[in-house]
Formats: structure tokens, sequence, C-alpha cells
């Protein structure tokens, strides 16, 4: 038994550590070993065994490619060492979690290998502002796209083949991950493209947490009240008519909205 | 305190009990009163209260606009009469999950309404396939779009106002929800307006389930394969190039794998 290492990919979903699936929970109750990432709240490694070890591996600032080939590296060890290894990664590991490079490395090591997913940021966040993403009558296609380039997007640059067409969609919820740097740029060049400058969006920080905080406007207005606001958690972007409403209650002069008892 | 009723609506998720979230398990434990869609997977409704009663709703087949309309109605007059009510659905209920309508009638009629996101199909199709709906180099976006169009879809009908042109875009991961009646036309237009007909397509029956079957084709192909194939459950197919990999393996003359110890 003392050989039968494996790895399990895990979602943590957004943050709040309710949102994680019971069979996220069974992972980490199991697991030897942990491999985080830093967009993972803290209380949800609480799930874990006492006697588990937590690393952190996906911290910011590094060279990514390097990076990546070390966690691959250090996940493979350790599971042909005999230990259960979760690799915990906010979100959904299979929607821009890199998920596929680490089932690749694990498979070519011949190591056993499983994906729990997570509910990622939008949903986390469509379920707190009650709106949903495919709101009827206003949006019938919900489409993901990543802020961020190759590199992991630590150049802060646009990926270089985006469709902005499909952007530009007045009838998509469009959501954007990791849109901090690059969303003054991405703003601009979809209404190049021909999205109505007045579509609502809505940037959500920490979303599902706590201390979620939420500016509600619209697209030509977002980059610079998101640029003005500081950050200090994750952001998702998300765009649409969907939202209209939503804005349309909640943008006021500030052009913030602490979400303090929202759901009612 | 026994006027406090309250509606959630609470996202089954795809089928696995175990790809509940512990919020929805918590709301489920401590419901009156559950109404849940037919395509919820019974075990899911083992873990509500034994005294909690249990109602089918969203039967197939009934006049759609009606059916909401005494879903809302049921929903609200249960609330007002104190009970905690849960409304279960299948997936995440802010996806193709007409949350909006049962959220605006909550509002409407001044009865608190949270939502409790679920992992919608796809997300579980790909964990269990281990394929990355955003594969490095393969998929830069991620869409979600419906086969059917208003009235609920039980015409058949493809929805007038597709964005075609999105779904030609070589570099998108397309999942297509309730695609059974309309994937022909769909595969055909989305071919006519430029998407390659060797795409990798993959259909996904009972997602997660025990007895769940895939059919990994080509978009050209995959509409005979799927409607070859008895369907007893809910489908949903998955298009794009970060299947070609998958597609490979795993496309026999039959066209069918059973997904059975496909983790390792």
């Amino acid at each position: 038994m003392g050989a039968a290492g494996a790895v399990v990919l895990v979602g943590a979903g957004p943050g709040d550590a309710e949102l994680l699936t019971l069979r996220a929970v069974r992972a980490l109750q199991s697991a030897d070993v942990i491999l985080f990432d830093d967009l993972v709240s803290p209380d949800i490694l609480d799930f874990a065994r006492r006697e588990a070890k937590k690393m952190l591996v996906g911290k910011t600032g590094h060279a990514p490619s390097c990076r990546q080939d070390e966690i691959n590296a250090l996940m493979i060890s350790l599971a042909k060492a005999g230990r259960r290894v979760v690799r915990l990664k906010g979100g959904d590991p299979m929607i821009f979690g890199r998920a596929d490079e680490e089932i690749a490395a694990c498979r070519a090591a011949g190591i056993s290998v499983e994906v729990v997913p997570g509910i990622t940021t939008a949903q986390g966040a469509a379920s707190r502002l009650l709106v949903s993403l495919t709101r009827r009558g206003q949006a019938r296609r919900v489409q993901y796209i990543t802020g961020h380039g190759a590199g992991n997007g630590r150049d802060g640059k646009l990926p270089a083949d985006i469709d902005w067409a499909s952007l530009a969609d007045p009838a998509a919820t469009t959501i954007v991950y990791m849109p901090t740097n690059t969303l003054p740029e991405l703003a601009a060049r979809a209404v190049a493209a021909g999205l109505d400058p007045e579509t609502p969006a809505v940037a959500v920080e920490r979303a599902t947490r706590a201390d979620e905080r939420v500016i509600a406007a619209t697209i030509a207005d977002l980059p610079a009240r998101l640029a003005a606001g500081a950050q200090s958690g994750p952001v998702v972007v998300m765009i649409g008519r969907a939202f209209a409403e939503y804005v349309e209650s909640n943008s006021r002069a500030t052009g913030e909205t602490r979400l303090i008892g929202a759901r009612t």
C-alpha cells in the first residue's frame, strides 16, 4: 500500500469555504500533502488533516514556466514516494487553472490523477449578486476569457488572439479572469469591435469572501473605477446586459458597493 | 419566527451527489420543502431531512411558461406560509437554469431569496474526461450556449439569434446544453460559418453518474452518432480542439466509450 501515491487536482472554488464540494473536502481530508495556490483562502486549508503537509506553490511573481515545471516535479516526486497529493487551485482547475499541464505530467510519469471540479469565481459572484449569467431575453451565451496572455500573464499583456467579435455580441455575458492589468485595453478594443460602451460591467473583488467588494459600472467607466480602488485580492469582471438591472440599482456616485446583506 | 419563510435556489450539480457544495447540503438539511427538477439525481434528495416535503416540479413535457408560473406561485405561497423552501435545479441555477425568473418573482413578493451555485454538467464532464476546457495552446475561450430556443426548448428549435461566428472560432471550447434535438442543424450551421468539420466533439450523457456514457467524434460525425444511441438522461455536447487528444484516444469503431476507470 505504501507505494500507492496519487494526485488529485482539486478546485477550491471562489473563496467561501462553504462552496467546496463534498468530494473536495474528502480529498483534502485524505491528503498527505497539499500543494496550494495563493488564491486559496486559508480556511479551506483547515479541512485538511492536522498531519498533512501544506505547501504554498502558486506564489505570484515568480518566473512562470519554471514555476510550473517545479510544481509538476514536486507533485510527481511526492506521489512516487507514495504520498496522496492534493493540488489545490482557486476556482475550477479546468477553467484557466492550467490543469492540463499537471495532468499531462502525471500521465507521463505513470501517476494516477483525478480532478475534482470547483465553483468558478464567476459562478460565486453571480450567486452573490443574484444575477443569472444567462438572463432571459438578455443573454443567450456565457463566455469565459482571460485578460492575461502567455507566460501566466505576469507580463501584463492581453492574449494575442482574442476573438473581438465574440466580445462585441450584445447578447453575450463575458467573464474576464485576471482582468486587472489589461482591462483598459480590453474594454477599448471590445468597444472598437462594436460593443456598446454603455454595456453594464461589474468587477467583483474577493468574490464570496467576507470582504467582497463590487464595482458596478459600464464597460466604458469600469477600467478607471477599478484602477482607482485598491485591489488586494482576485478580481473577476463580468460584462453584459444581464447586469443592467443590478448596475442600475447599485452604481452610486462613488461607484462602489460593499455587498453586505445583499441576499435579501 | 414562524413567518420567516425564505427561498434558496440550489445548484444540484451534474449528478454525482459528491459534487454538491457544503452550502447546498446545509440548505437541503434545513429545508421544509424541496421543489426539485427531474434532472436532479435521487441520491441528492437523500440529503434532505426525513420530514421535508419533496415535490417534483420540473417535469418535462408540460407547457413551459405555464409551468414556470406555477412553480413561482407555489414557491412563494410556501415561503409566505413560513416554509424554508429549497428550489433544487440540476447544474448551476445561474447558467441556463431560469433562476432569474424565480429570483424576480421572490423579490416582487417580498420573499428573501438566496442562490447557492452548483458545478455545471460541463465542469463535471471535463473533470471525468480529464480534459481542461481551456487547454493551453488549444482553447483561450470557453462558451456555454443552449441548443434550445424560447418556450423552454420543447419545440425542438434552435435559438433564433445564435452568434455563429463565435462558434466557428477554432480557439473556443463550446459547451452546448440541451443539444439533442437540434445538434444536426447546429453542427451544420457552425460548419457553414467556418468551423472545421474535423473539430473534435464529445457528447456526454448522464455526466458524473455511475452510468455515464461518452461519444467521442468530430462535429461532422457527432450528430448521427448521438442520434443512433438511445438517450435516457441529460446530454451535454462539448466542441473544440481541447478534446483532440481525448477523441484521438477514445473514438473507436463503435464510436462509444463507457467511461469506467478512466481516471488513471
